[in-house]
């Protein structure tokens, strides 16, 4: 099933249930009243949000016509977002164009940081920039959802806790990296406020594309409305559940803690970037300095995924940067 | 006045309002349910709040006898832990502990890294702890609970941001922290759930004692039964309106995001430590190497504060470290 929330004057939003088509929308505030109390108590609203799915996909269910303009990212705030850095091909280039050293655990040990769950903004909704000499970039991965996770959970019993799956713009400041990672203590300011897809979805509604803790379908990234990046979601050097184990390791994670894969990277350049900073490292090394600038005013970014079918699964993610006081 | 949660089976738990000498408790779940939800609209909320602890100290409110076993630590989860490192002594120690450089920016601008909070431990709760190799640490903390803080947010208007102080028990993973810090992305294995007070206290409660953004009382910290430290909590380098404002730079902070200090430190070693990294610091410059292990099976830690008067003020954190599977 496909998960939303619909803007209300409450910060979680009202629980609805979208058709498979992203044309039907209704309501299941009556079953539970927002998607984080749902994820909170899963195995008690899940068969009834199921229930509801499949009346809706019938048409035997009280229903409006869905409108992108009312949805909130999916889960509007949540108590851990962790995310990680699971494209290895994405690490290399980014601490190359950093000039930082590869950490000698790359392959063996997850790369993540703790980023900001209190509100996320909404999917369609102007990313608030102070300052552009920040350098702001978009990310582009994909999420998951997870049921409570007790401590030392292993990386193959953290996959039987993955609940639902979104799509993450992980805003990023590239300008404030250098000097907060000089610090020590990692990233804080360069990692503003994300945005979810509008929808979140279980697994079954992805067939055989969920594979081995990863989502392999292309994430579709335009950037100015031009195709900028096409990459394979499947690409994961770790999957979820090793993340989930990672972020588990000394502590227990509360329902609906959100596990991000990092942004989507291939090695395959005709594949293209899921951010800025990956284009603009390519450029360095085959051209000898980045053309590409971070977003200015107005820029927009849109990130969607289609089924191998080529259906429309999480809606989209399309903001636009601009200026505040 | 001072507020706290009662356990139920509710994850934020029920509000309730403890008198000042730390007595009598009365429900103030009939004003607002949770201590989240108040402070979410303090505006709203706050004043009934204070009317129900006028009655409670004049005796005209209906009341029981405060029982420490009962209580949540005081805002049992949040949106946002921000945890600081504002005492620049510790700073300084604990880097040439880990033999890593001071950063440039020491005195400009405040070390910062977003902690777990989707579930503070009760404040008598066990830590639990897998491997004691893992080098478990207490750090004795101050914090405050702020207000919505808008994105850009100055210093001197971040200070009228705080609603409530607590202290915090920062468990602290000693064995893990280099190997983290050797990846680039900071803390997160190595920090573990904290816990808080049992009572947040609104900022009238201190009388001249909070200053210039500080709260200027001693932090009493006993491990296993002895005094440890006794550092004044009011050293910080960065004013907690410091802190709210380097954490608010590219965000908006939620309602009830808590704001740490950092382990509380003093130069004057006669004043004790506010967490074992310290104290072993110190022995290995004054003694050639450290003597003091870090935690073990049993070991307890107390963290409470007294007013100018003597008076206990938070109540208390009292935890043993115990061995999970």
């Amino acid at each position: 099933m496909k998960l939303g929330s619909l803007k209300t004057i409450h910060a979680d939003g009202e629980l609805v249930v979208v058709s498979r088509d992203l044309s039907r929308v209704t309501t299941a505030s009556d079953i539970c009243p927002t998607f984080r109390q749902a994820i909170e108590s899963w195995k008690e609203f899940s068969p009834r949000l199921q229930a509801r799915a499949d009346e809706l996909e019938k048409g035997t269910a009280h229903y409006q016509a869905y409108d992108e303009t009312k949805m909130m990212s999916a889960l509007p705030r949540t108590w851990l977002f962790a995310d990680g850095s699971s494209f290895i091909y994405h690490v290399k280039l980014v601490r190359q164009a950093r000039k930082a050293p590869l950490p000698e655990t790359l392959t063996t040990v997850p790369l993540m940081y703790q980023g900001e769950c209190s509100r996320f903004l909404d999917p369609l909704e102007n990313i608030p920039q102070r300052d552009f000499a920040f350098g702001t970039d978009f990310e582009g991965e994909v999420g998951v959802i997870t049921d409570f996770v007790p401590m030392g959970t292993t990386p193959e019993d953290a996959l039987k806790k993955i609940r639902l799956v979104v799509l993450i713009n992980d805003v990023s400041l590239r300008g404030l990296i250098p000097e907060e990672l000089a610090q020590g203590f990692g990233f804080f300011q360069s990692k503003p406020a994300s945005s979810l897809s509008p929808l979140a979805l279980t697994l079954d509604e992805f067939g055989t594309a969920w594979k081995n803790g990863r989502l392999h379908l292309p994430l579709e990234v335009k950037y100015n409305g031009n195709l900028f990046g096409n990459a394979d979601a499947g690409a994961m050097h770790f999957h979820f559940g090793q993340l989930i184990a990672h972020a588990s390791r000394t502590r227990d994670l509360a329902a609906g803690s959100l596990i991000g894969s990092g942004t989507v990277s291939n090695e395959d350049h005709s594949k293209g970037s899921s951010c800025l900073a990956e284009k603009r490292m390519i450029e360095t090394i085959e051209q000898g300095s980045p053309k590409t600038p971070f977003m200015k005013e107005g820029d927009s970014i849109e990130i969607t995924m289609k089924s191998e079918k080529g259906e429309n699964l999480f809606g989209r993610i399309f903001q636009k940067v601009v200026k505040v006081p």
